[in-house]
């Protein structure tokens, strides 16, 4: 097998250091970094540190402003608008979260916007910080636009994506992190190097419709909105509570990650914290969540399954797994991070 | 055609007249006949009228309490939790979603929990009422268990669902109204009769597996979660946001609305207001929801669709059709509001 594994500590301090060179303060850097690292470490490999090398191309072309501080623009108890003034998304992600948590210390709950932003890598990183504060948090992002709405044949809508994060006492934390597509194009390429069909609910064809054919997916089609017009839906109503609501870029004014990487991609979040003291003592609540994990784990299983999980407890487990064992890196990655090293200057991973 | 048509004001005075002699207060009873009648208005027939027979008999056998009046337990500036006494979901709801309202007049946003409730019928309704004051508005119920979790084979969450409803100026509101559930039971019973396959996402049979046959689906069959288990997660966190932070019924300490007509169900919601204006000018908002509209109606169509429509517009057209044709009654059920008339001692529709 082609994979060699690194560990999470060198990884983070390799990546924080990237980003220093690029032109980051080093408090951002490190956020930057974390946010990468640890959904490699949850084994959300697609937003890990598989992106550090995209992130390194738009920190130099200038489509990510290294030095932006996040500047708020408007406030009232329980709610702000951040400008996120074109830097990485974490930076203004863990702003607006931090200060949405403050706004629900004080008021009982907290929603805050952010424009002017960019890519923000997974979104339960950020659900999570409300967690350790006794509250559930939300965090949701729009995306370039590579969906199209129920019915249609060009992209009008991202694969946009929330996460909501609960605290359950002893248990890891209950984490759903979602994207409203139907599948990620991660799996229509691995069925095309399979040469296999795939259901018929995941892609559209370039004449948007629906297709077992993987590689016409691929050949100008697109993802499916999860369940076709709910998904439709929720990306749209994602969409409004970023983009619209604050301000910021929405449906077809956003460009995706890789698209033009030296214009801001226009990019908007939002992020929600709930006290859960407001309603009941933390840990009632936390009693209460463990009855709800147990009669999820004690529910039969149909035939093929070996148990029942609560959403983030797959996540949680990798990640204790990975901490010990440490992250595995496909020998792609590993050349793409070591040219990266060669070009910073940066010492490269062992 | 075995279908009339009655008149919506008509529909509306009967069905509040027929509360009040089964003894909710006028305004109450008003409450109640208004959400189902505007249910029907709408097209949502499954939510409308069609439930005033089940509503009848739980307030006669005592599973829905007469003259309950919501209490606040808890408060902070932009929270509450509200027991509603076991009423109908729809006072203990209106309640609940004008507190929203007031909290963020104040505080920017309210976030609103209810224990102790029933079914609530539309999620639209109590979103839409926040329109009306320059707000985004959210609610959400839980309801008996009929979905097992990803990979199970027994009923553990309801087919929970969620409104949001969003301003647009001149346009209608955009309403996302949407279960979490793949498809709904009627669907299947349709299939059934037409003795046709349904798609293998829609529902799993007696052992927990995907099947095509519609009968297996409702031998004892399950709904699944929409696209798996994304909608699990959905599903459960609705269930967490209503019952598990409110203190009321989750998972299986739910009843379904046809079970056990004597006892409380132990439904549990949740309702959110968002002031746009603590965010920009409501008229700002209002063109930029007309832009994000305009994307979505301009996006070319796939072969088969007329055109894209936005979540709710089609149930708006409905209701602008229904108001001035009439709401459609099919034999079945026309025969059961005569009887229930009758029962009553209520003058019978014309």
């Amino acid at each position: 097998m082609n994979e060699t594994t690194v560990n999470p500590d060198a990884l983070m301090r390799f990546c924080a250091t990237c980003f220093e060179k690029l032109g980051l303060p080093a408090a951002d850097a490190q956020i930057t970094a974390e946010n990468l690292v640890i959904a490699s470490l949850r084994g959300v490999d697609s937003h890990g540190v598989i992106r550090l090398k995209v992130y390194a191309e738009r920190l130099r072309a200038g489509g990510f402003k290294a030095t932006a501080r996040p500047t708020v623009i408007c406030e009232s108890d329980s709610t702000a608008l951040l400008d996120a003034g074109q830097g990485t998304g974490q930076v203004a992600g863990v702003a607006a979260m931090d200060l949405a948590i403050t706004k629900a210390q004080k008021s009982g709950s907290g929603w805050v916007c952010v424009r002017n932003s960019n890519h923000f890598g997974a979104a339960a990183f950020y659900a999570l910080r409300a967690v350790g504060k006794g509250m559930i948090g939300f965090a949701t992002t729009n995306a370039g636009p590579t969906m199209a709405p129920a019915g249609g044949r060009e992209a009008r809508l991202g694969n946009n994506a929330f996460a909501v994060a609960i605290p359950a006492g002893d248990r890891p934390p209950v984490v759903l992190d979602m994207a409203t597509g139907a599948a990620a194009w991660g799996k229509i390429f691995v069925a095309q190097q399979e040469k296999k069909k795939i259901p018929a609910t995941w892609a559209l064809d370039k004449n948007g419709m629906p297709t077992e054919d993987p590689d016409a997916a691929a050949q100008g089609g697109f993802i499916q909105p999860l369940g076709g017009y709910k998904g439709y839906g929720l990306s749209l109503l994602l969409d409004v509570l970023t983009g619209v609501l604050s301000g910021g870029g929405f449906s077809t004014h956003i460009r995706t990650l890789y698209q033009d990487l030296g214009n801001p991609s226009q990019v908007a979040h939002a992020f929600g914290a709930l006290r859960i003291d407001a309603f009941m003592p933390g840990a009632e609540f936390c009693q209460r969540m463990e009855t709800m994990i147990q009669l999820m784990h004690s529910c039969p299983t149909a035939p093929g399954t070996g148990r029942i999980y609560v959403p983030g407890e797959i996540e949680h487990e990798t990640e204790q797994r990975r901490r010990t064992a440490g992250i595995p890196l496909n020998a792609t990655l590993r050349e793409e991070l070591e040219a990266l090293a060669k070009e910073l200057g940066v010492k490269p991973l062992d």
